[in-house]
């Protein structure tokens, strides 16, 4: 009975090189996030379908993996009772009659819940970080997955700005250490609300930011032609114009903005966030370029002041990472007045970032120094406690396992990128010694048994 | 719209502390793993239905989370046609017509599909680990959960009992690294079946060995009884008591074996294995008792060689880790002929281990070294560059966000275990000083600001 096994569609084996490139960008993030004071939590795979509906707008809904009940979840239903009249079945309200869970879809609802439901046990402000996977039923297409890892950091519990700088000094070393140049855009919400407000269209931000977003693709007239086919005014546009057309220093940015944002309490209150941000950013010194962009519009919906969002400035992929402040995200929970602040980490672009522009560490994957050949039980034998006492240097080492052709023992070496290879037969066995060589050099020496740090140096 | 929230029954969340502990239990099993050259892979979450359905028997089948299709997966099926004719439904057919996935039930179903998938890139033998979590509709109680992480560790593709060494070796080392005294037991499935063979019961070996199983908790003379009860005649109980009441050396253990199955050719074989096993245990010497239990039966289904139990001497637990060697895992697959041996550590029942024995190491999760307290934005603009710079150094720091009370600041750093606290207000700027006091000594230490290598030493 043969199966053709294979994997569902929109989702991935990884490899063991794979691994050890994914493994290098999650460690690299890890210890740039543990130096700021976040550390790791982990939440359940499976989330309550209460605790995920209605977080994500419609389209998420629809785009949640459910899970079916255990035991016989079909006895208790009444299926006819969900028909649509139109052949169908309601669907939302048949799979909420026969699923309970669901699969966590982002780490943020996750995290809100927890810090709603542990809410006595931590301390605030509360910094975590969290890199789990997360499922969406996307269509799967080019980089689009149906499983795939976030890398969440947030803090929350407090409004300072300082969080905020502390976000741009983790993006600005974590991008350094992967070596990935990168430009940091900074917008704020609170900024955009403004500008809608002193353009007479308080309600209308989100059509303008749509517009504004596209100003570096199209143009400032064919933005200026899409508000007016949004319904906003010629005049509200000529005043939006000035701020749209804004280049040169962030200095000069924001008190160009402070101008036009005069009449709007709330868009100078962005603004003075905006000023107190790149206030710290200049005291503790950042090592790449940051800048103001009001065209930034990402997570709008829920995001209320800083808006982030990172590039690779030698590789055109779009963001990397992404993130900003959301004051009331408890909320939904229950818990209001609970501001917080994250980014998340794109691992899957930024893997390819590093592949592409070739960044990588070179002989990531390849775990073992040294690999004992296997010429016969004895000879084994004879190696075995040398082979112990050297992984107890921690060095990784390998003995072949089966008594085969030594071309097969050199291309396993090969194929798993093993730089040395020692041969002990009898003659070594009976003089008491071990050969080494290293295979890219050729050089090959010779030591005694027992020389366990003369051999180590050697595969040092 | 409050909601109260919570997580599915059977899950649980990670906090920082027990993330910390988890972590460090991954990461030294992950070392190990590495020093015998076994590198990670990951597989995804959701398997097809097809993949897991029959692989883990009846039981395992109805524990399988299965996913929802997505789209409208109701609109194409007859319910009436599922009908059981008792008021109910034929629950696995129609499961099956409505989710094609499932979440993964154990690591060794979907590695064994990887090495099938994946077989002309792989080298072999095939050496990997993977630590990911599964998922069974189990009921959940007090240690058994719905989703929890196994961490296993396999190599496929040679027959050699060096493999088997290696995993003994991983255990003695994983569990020294850990500080938990462990008692390793071996038996093997082949001297099992001879058993069975020279009693005349070639085909009544899952009987036997489930009597035997019990012969630690009931005694010999209830296991009899229950052999007897199974059809086991009293003859074939006496071939077996010498066997069944050995003790003594495992050269003692292995000699009387050879002695009452000189009739079975299969229980010569794994004779043969166990002492190739010992004689390598021997010359690579291992730091924990390793005992051959002929009364060790877990997962009799598959394995066909060694089978491997791991017990905590020193906390009463049941097994922590375990495996064994299966000759056939790829064959569900199409791929015959390929053997293995594997180990999996139960991570939960670890960490029950070292919490119950104290042996976490102390200080594990309180990341942060130093606290700088926030007096005002002024004194926050005046530490931030030295806070950068102890960072550079790889030390980590944090900034209080807000400028709130001293005693909530000193509150914050007790509760997250933070050792250090610099509290620089305006004098200190004047004088370009930053004090820095350790917590728990009490002793304080003032600095030129410039001078970090100091700050760091007393940090250090």
């Amino acid at each position: 009975m043969t199966q053709k096994p294979s994997i569902p569609k929109g989702t991935r084996d990884f490899s063991q090189q794979q691994m050890a490139c994914r493994n290098y960008i999650f460690d690299t993030v890890k210890e740039v996030f543990r130096k700021y004071g976040y550390s790791e939590i982990q939440t359940p795979s499976m989330e309550n379908l209460s605790t995920l509906l209605g977080k994500y707008g419609e389209e998420g809904d629809k785009l949640l993996f459910r899970v079916l009940d255990s035991g016989d979840p079909f006895d208790k239903v009444d299926f006819d009772s969900y028909r649509n009249g139109e052949g169908g079945y309601r669907s939302a309200a048949l799979s909420a009659a026969l699923c309970g869970k669901g699969l966590r879809y982002d780490l943020t609802v996750p995290f809100a819940r927890y810090v709603v439901q542990h809410y006595s046990e931590l301390s605030f402000p509360f910094k975590r970080f969290q890199i789990q996977p997360v499922w969406r039923a996307d269509r799967p297409q080019k980089g689009r997955y149906r499983e795939f890892y976030q890398c969440d950091v947030d803090a929350i519990g407090s409004n300072s700005q300082l969080l905020e700088l502390e976000l741009v000094q983790i993006v600005e070393e974590v991008f350094r250490k992967l070596g990935i140049r990168v430009l940091l855009k900074i917008n704020n919400r609170k900024v955009l609300q403004g500008l809608a407000e002193v353009c007479g269209y308080p309600d209308k931000v989100v059509d303008i930011t749509v517009a504004i977003d596209k100003l570096d693709k199209i143009g400032f007239d064919a933005v200026a032609e899409e508000m007016l086919s949004k319904g906003i005014s010629r005049e509200a546009v000529a005043v939006l114009e000035p701020v749209l057309r804004l280049s040169g220093t962030t200095a000069g940015k924001l008190a160009a903005m402070r101008g036009v944002l005069a009449g709007s309490q709330e868009g100078l209150k962005g603004l003075d966030e905006l000023e107190e941000l790149f206030g710290y950013i200049a005291s503790a010194g950042i090592g790449c370029p940051v800048e103001i962009d009001l065209s930034l519009a990402r997570g709008l919906n829920y995001y209320t002041g800083a808006i982030f969002e990172v590039k690779a400035l030698d590789w055109a992929i779009g963001s990397i990472c992404g993130g900003g402040r959301y004051d009331n995200l408890t909320g939904i929970f229950g818990l209001p007045g609970m501001s917080g602040v994250g980014i998340s980490f794109g691992a899957d672009r930024i893997f390819d970032v590093l592949t592409a522009l070739d960044k990588f560490p070179k002989g990531l994957g390849s775990a073992t120094t040294l690999l004992f050949a296997n010429m016969d039980q004895a000879s084994v034998e004879y190696v075995l406690p040398v082979a112990a006492a050297l992984r107890g240097k921690g060095i990784p080492v390998e003995i072949y396992p089966d008594p085969s052709k030594l071309k097969k023992q050199f291309d396993y070496a090969d194929r798993k990128g093993i730089p040395f290879l020692s041969i002990c037969g009898s003659s070594e066995a009976a003089e008491g010694k071990v050969n080494v060589k290293n295979l890219s050099s050729g050089e090959q020496k010779s030591f005694a048994k027992d020389d366990v740090d003369a051999i180590a140096a050697f595969l040092a």
